[in-house]
């Protein structure tokens, strides 16, 4: 894959905080295809702590649904024989969002690997694992629903 | 209640990026007993926009994650005879968060409320509305854990 599916929303979707490529104070979230799925590395800043040292919870949950709707995306097109990163992506909102805190998440590097647990036409289920320092601090989960085209 | 459940945070837990007193680059939510029971409001910059006009999906987990915080700290002392705002607060942190969103939320001013679904000694579940435009756009519902003191 070329492009990070985020850089192929239309000019229109990409102003969003978390993953828009147009949004020059927001997190701008790249995910692209990995070998077994949706990934998407994340570094934020180290004013986004918590209470503690560890990452906030917002910053957590916030990186978790970029990552969901991005691989919804990609779920999606694979699904309908789109080529993700080349054709226009599909743009999903969220629906419902889940997030399990297993451990406090050390601020640094984030990974996020994306898994389908429901594709369909209009609705697809995504499940995320995000790890940091090589142990899985958090789980998502996350109901995602395409906008339709006016 | 003189000030907010967040300014009575000891300094060592006053760096959150969404409720800490001391993060100038935070959101510095401030949460208060209203007559219902916990309330917070807050109105996220501009740039905080999702794919369309509407509010990101990742403030408004954001800001019902630190409202539920806010929210437990204030149910936790009320069970326990203390003073919100008064007495220095409890410290919780999030062992699971789930937000439904109901419609797109609006930028602009936003409003939570809080009720207890549990009280207990190390666990408090707090569930959220979340209004904007007079209208309750999302819904949340967060386990909170007491963070025991060393």
């Amino acid at each position: 894959m070329r492009r990070a599916i985020q850089d192929r929303y239309p000019d229109d979707f990409a102003h969003c905080f978390g993953c828009g490529r147009l949004n020059d104070r927001g997190h701008q979230v790249k995910t692209y295809v990995g070998e077994a799925g949706p990934v998407t590395e994340h570094e934020p800043a180290d004013y986004y702590r918590g209470g503690g040292e560890a990452a906030y919870g917002g910053i957590i949950a916030s990186l978790i649904d970029c990552h969901s709707a991005g691989s919804a995306a990609i779920f999606w097109m694979q699904a309908n024989d789109q080529q993700p990163g080349i054709d226009e992506s599909p743009r999903f909102v969220t629906a419902r969002l889940e997030v399990d805190y297993i451990k406090p998440t050390p601020l640094g590097l984030m990974r996020m690997t994306g898994h389908a647990e429901e594709v369909g036409e209009r609705k697809v289920i995504v499940t995320t694992e995000l790890s940091a320092d090589g142990q899985v601090t958090a789980r998502g989960r996350a109901v995602m629903v395409r906008v339709q085209e006016a």
